[in-house]
């Protein structure tokens, strides 16, 4: 048997190329290493987007488009969407029982969240809760392994915790998973700005055409301190050099383009064509599989249709189980 | 159409005559002029018991009894359990959105109770969240009516908000409930407490034996300054006399044994009789009945289990509208 992964995006936009590297490609490397869960968390996305359903409903689809693109195979992986399985609702009520208000107050990742947001005391009850929601997710499913980056152990930490009060109150059910931290690999945004973003306007999208690959790499923040090309330019902190990193096949070649960079006598326009094609290598292919897939959406939701039915079935699986665990059955003499 | 009413009971014990006089027998009186859904909240009873669950399950069956022995019609009323009905789970989480942490916080009723229990900042998440988990009780059924004591009208005022927010955010899909306001008969303890309560050891059982019922009213607390049946008695907050102008059907005859007690020459033990009595005639016929229904769970079960049916239709077709009012279908097409 192979071990159990459940990973999964929030469908509030397109996927970008931070989530290409971030973490999709590492899941396309693992499908076949792991039994691999992928959820499409539209029921958490409306926790901050409960006023903008329909884009939530919309990039549904985006997402499965982009998994796809990418080499998720279906064969592989079970795409779920989270909507659909009424046992993870379930699930997160009986959990908020086993956590109390001020424990998920402390939860660093929330809380760093909620400052973000701006919410205060305002924050809606949905999102303040939805680390528990999480633990329904990853318990549902039943995974042993949740992928994270660092900034996202607090989380695994609460399900664990959640998984310890629920085993050790009721009956030992749920599996406990571990988080398995990849090198977060967190690329920084076009701007410079450490995160790239589905809405902060800083992103390169799975699904942007070539022109707009271009544009956006033409409008990228480099060294502000490099104003003529015979001036020495900063490649720490230059996105532009990070972005090669992460995408140039050739490291040496990336090397050599920092030190001419470094040294002076080498132009943004000239990195920035180099990217260009750097990236179109890795994107073009994608691009190309995405409209293909994108003319039969119907084609694509029958894929995460199947995906989900099968997810259904063991989420509903665990319930029964939890159900059985706290005696929450009644009708078995009938 | 009749209009839909959902009241219920949380299955942390037997009822008691508290439950008599201040929900059961408006009911009863009621089940044939309102469609009457009546939920088991057994999932709501874990909020605060999630440490004993074999408590709530057992007396589910307890609570069913009851609502028989009293004169409940399975006919005409629909008996839900809660946990069987995973679309208010559904609800909650989606509703959760609707209502700010501050907002739950402020709530008088959950203040007062969080307060009474002494939980402070370590109240369990489930339970600071009921009143939205009350909301989805009230609108997964599509009740109009909610009969309430004048005490949880807040929560009636909660749910309302959330089904506007809900309507307006996305469809006007869900019904907005009104509280049909009793007159708050409240039965005090044994002790001359405010409040009987199921697990306060001051309660008389519907399911008590003859003689459970003669040795606690034989144990009644009356007026402590009424040492000789001479002495003039006090007729205000002896319980004994709230509990004969509840059950006493001849209230000339109470104000008589009144006035004698107030005037002095009445002995307690003498009301004491009389009181047990008037208890032993509403009483018998419940116990009587209960005692027999006991003798076959499986038949009391399986009214419990078509009540749930029926509930679980009607929830699902709620939920269905809600899931469309927020556009989270996607295989329609398929």
């Amino acid at each position: 048997m192979k071990p159990r992964i459940l990973t999964g995006d929030r469908p509030t936009g397109p996927l970008h190329i931070g989530h290409l590297v971030g973490s999709l490609q590492s899941r396309v490397a693992l499908q076949h290493e792991y039994e691999t869960f992928i959820l499409i968390a539209d029921v958490q996305a409306l926790t901050d987007n409960f006023e903008q359903p329909e884009k939530v409903r919309r990039n549904v689809l985006e997402v499965a488009l982009d998994y796809l693109a990418v080499g998720l195979d279906p064969r592989a992986c079970t795409f779920v969407i989270q909507s659909q399985i009424p046992e993870i609702a379930e699930l997160t009520v009986f959990y908020l029982n086993l956590v109390t208000v001020s424990h998920l107050r402390q939860n660093p990742t929330v809380k760093t969240e909620i400052a973000q947001k701006g919410y205060g005391e305002a924050v809606p009850a949905g999102f303040f809760v939805y680390p528990v929601s999480q633990a329904a997710d990853i318990t549902a499913f039943g995974a042993q392994l949740v992928p994270v980056g660092a900034d996202q152990l607090p989380m695994i930490e609460q399900t664990r915790e959640i998984v310890r009060r629920f085993n050790s109150l009721y009956a030992p059910v749920l599996m406990e998973p571990q988080a398995l931290v990849g090198r977060a690999a967190r690329l920084p945004g076009l701007d410079g700005q450490e995160k790239m973003g589905k809405s902060l306007g800083n992103a390169i999208f799975l699904s942007d055409s070539a022109d707009e690959v271009r544009r956006k790499v033409m409008g990228m923040f480099t060294d502000p301190g490099h104003l003529r090309v015979q001036d020495p330019g900063q490649v720490e902190g230059n996105p532009v050099f990070t972005y090669l990193d992460a995408f140039d096949p050739d490291p040496v070649g990336v090397q050599e383009l920092k030190d001419h960079y470094a040294r002076g006598g080498l132009g943004d326009v000239t990195v920035k064509r180099h990217l260009m094609e750097v990236l179109e290598a890795t994107l073009a292919p994608i691009r190309t599989r995405r409209a293909e897939l994108a003319q039969d959406p119907g084609a694509v939701l029958k894929l995460v249709r199947e995906g989900t039915l099968r997810g259904r079935e063991v989420a509903a699986g665990t319930m029964a189980r939890a159900r059985a665990a706290m005696g929450l059955e009644y009708f078995h003499q009938d």
